[in-house]
């Protein structure tokens, strides 16, 4: 550490980069205000040094490396800032970055999802500072809250709308009653979701911010693998029609819920109810609910993606460390990842189900759909029986059930595809209350 | 410090101390992992030790004492944690506390309110950290995301519901067509309104919590005086049918604002679109909303008030503390209230109104009223006409304006007053989008 002021080496010059080179610099003189000295851009460590690039026009362009080592071996930076994305070489980055006693901070979710605990072990180990609050829901504290502010409390349950770009699509499909496809396009033609929209729209983005969430949570490490994940590609018109219909509202959720000293984990489209708080979040907005047994629920609302609110919580993240450097403290973390707790198989699983299904139009169908489910002991909540195509005598059956075991279901579900009268199952889609 | 563990003095033992003396019981293995060594309750300060309360009969009398300088002087209370409430002798105990070394943890957001700059310089002076995290919201993270999360933000903006009481009244107000002194009854069976309602329904207790956030958002002392004012108790049924047919919803919002280098700050009724966010927030739930220039907008939502809220926010302050003490760290607060910035007399805000008066019911009445607010400077959105009392041929009025200065529009009441065709102004209130 340099005695007058606080050096930030930066890897990566994207969109999240760019901008925070920009606060560094438009902001130098409240930031200094808050560690007690600057905080000053020492090094921008890049692949090729692209100086025609917007954010790098600003920049004193001295300020470029292409040479990891020349990046690493600086005494100048105290501080490494990750905004590189990806899991390599951004892990081999971090780890170098910890082993040589700096502080890290980092926007990369993927990176902290799936090496999470060995980070964590080597910020301990070389006691420095392991930050990464915009990793999960862009400028919504998130991290921070869960680390300091509920740390009295035992997690129950985190119910998560964890991306904008999905959340967008099912907004438009409720609203609009269109299809997947075209809402999906519309997203693209607005910069909500990118060319290949697989990251998103089959949940993996998700499924890496639950799994950080649910680590933190339950101080346990969950894997990106260890989470059941669907995406919202199956989604019809119809079902956002009867969802209404039936008083709920169709989300992308993230699912973390711990009891009996096991944990669940899981990325999928739920109903739930039109009046709860998370069925009133719209378009790309994201947020966070949790309960707790001390705070009851709290939530937690706000732009989940963006270079401005990323940026927002990778400053703050910054300005932490420093502060830190100021005072001389390393790692503040003392709790480490424990593995006693199991993640329960997603056929454990409990929920109630909503079922939508052609069937033949005929006396006795229902009967025999019936005792299917009754044999594996789920039960029937209510049944609508849709006229579709009367000319082929089909009807559309829209069942929703008690609460059942996800293994009961899938067996029930493969059982009544076998059923004569039963053309296709359409959907089926979990309920949470 | 005792050097195997960090003793906690608690003052006061009433629904919030005894639950905070619970917790650190209860939760006595988790806490000690967070700060890697026991946290232990060493003393409780009561005015009358009174051991048959249920919260005194669970734990050990020898912990009690009455007199104060007993307690200040135990070299094992490392942190203080004070849950007594009101300005006085809470002022002179935290006070006392820091100006002896000790950490300091309240949950009491009067003498935060009225102190807050005071109590900050002797936290500096004698580096130890000051918490209030419980002192607004209960159990929602709201303090430390001002001092950490936001850190990077100039805010623009924030737009609180931030009393359980008053939004509970408001809702049943709303929801039921009924009064408020019939809402006010019910809140006061159910517990959710005191026997003396005062602070509550007259805006006192959120004048205190706005207070201490503006101060916190803008670094500048904002005292309760400095809050304009006003309660829920003047509203009437007809005034949530208005706002109904109108397109919004009556909440009681806690705003602050900076611009141009001046603050408002105000806590009155408001008329706010009933598709915003904070329009949803129902019951005894808080929201606060923040705008600042990084993360656009955020929220945080849940439950206010409790003693398993409240205490949520005292144990998260009081570990926060125990890890500074285990690292060797006083008082982390680099920045200093400043004193530049002015803040906005009440006469000088701006906003658009709803304004609701009868008249005699005969033609020419409407141009004598828009005279008197067009030579103010006031423009009429919409005029609706509500026959109320046609046996006296009396009318009544609902008018939303444009934007206009609160002088302007205070003027031109009085002015309407004096007119002859008005018989009352039933009420004005402002409106916020």
């Amino acid at each position: 550490m340099n005695e007058q002021s606080i050096g930030v080496g930066l890897m990566g010059l994207g969109i999240v980069g760019g901008q925070v080179a920009r606060v560094l610099v438009d902001k130098a003189g409240d930031l200094a205000q808050q560690v007690g000295c600057p905080l000053v851009l020492r090094k921008v460590q890049v692949l090729a040094p692209d100086l025609t690039r917007p954010q790098a026009k600003e920049m004193d362009s001295r300020l470029f490396t292409t040479d990891d080592d020349e990046f690493f071996a600086d005494p100048e930076v105290d501080i490494v800032v990750e905004a590189i994305g990806g899991e390599n070489p951004a892990f081999q980055y971090l780890s170098r970055a910890l082993s040589s006693g700096k502080h890290v901070v980092t926007s990369n979710k993927e990176v902290i999802a799936k090496h999470m605990g060995e980070l964590l072990a080597l910020a301990q180990q070389y006691d420095v500072g392991l930050h990464y609050e915009a990793a999960v829901g862009g400028g919504i504290p998130l991290i921070m809250p869960f680390q300091r502010d509920l740390v009295a409390n035992e997690i129950k349950g985190i119910y998560a709308i964890i991306n904008g770009t999905t959340n967008y699509i099912l907004t438009r499909m409720a609203k609009e009653g269109i299809g997947f496809s075209s809402a999906l396009s519309r997203a693209q033609e607005l910069g909500y979701a990118e060319a290949n929209p697989e990251n998103d729209i089959e949940g993996i983005d998700a499924t890496y911010k639950i799994a950080i969430l649910a680590s933190l949570a339950f101080r346990t490490p969950v894997r990106p693998d260890d989470v059941y994940s669907e995406g919202i590609s199956q989604l019809n018109s119809r079902d956002f029609q009867y969802a209404r219909e039936l008083g709920f509202v169709i989300k992308l959720l993230a699912i973390a819920k711990e009891g009996n000293g096991s944990i669940e984990v899981r990325v999928h489209p739920v109903f739930i109810p039109e009046d709860s708080f998370l069925a009133k979040v719209d378009g790309v907005y994201n947020a966070v609910q949790v309960d707790g047994d001390l705070v009851d629920r709290v939530l937690f609302f706000g732009k989940g993606a963006g270079a401005l609110p990323t940026s927002s919580a990778v400053i703050a993240d910054t300005v932490s460390a420093a502060q830190d450097i100021a005072l001389g403290v390393g790692n503040r973390t003392k709790w480490k990842l424990e593995t006693s707790k199991t993640i329960k198989p997603m056929s454990e699983i409990e929920t109630k189900y909503y079922l939508r299904m052609n069937v033949t139009d005929r006396p006795g169908v229902l009967s025999q759909i019936a005792k299917v489910l009754g044999d594996r002991n789920i039960g029937i909540l209510s049944v609508i029986q849709k006229e579709t195509e009367s000319n082929i005598q089909t009807a559309e059956l829209v069942i929703m059930t008690h609460p059942a075991r996800e293994e009961a279901m899938q067996l029930a579900l493969g059982e009544l595809r076998q059923l004569n009268v039963v053309m296709e199952i359409n959907n089926f889609i979990r309920v949470e209350v």
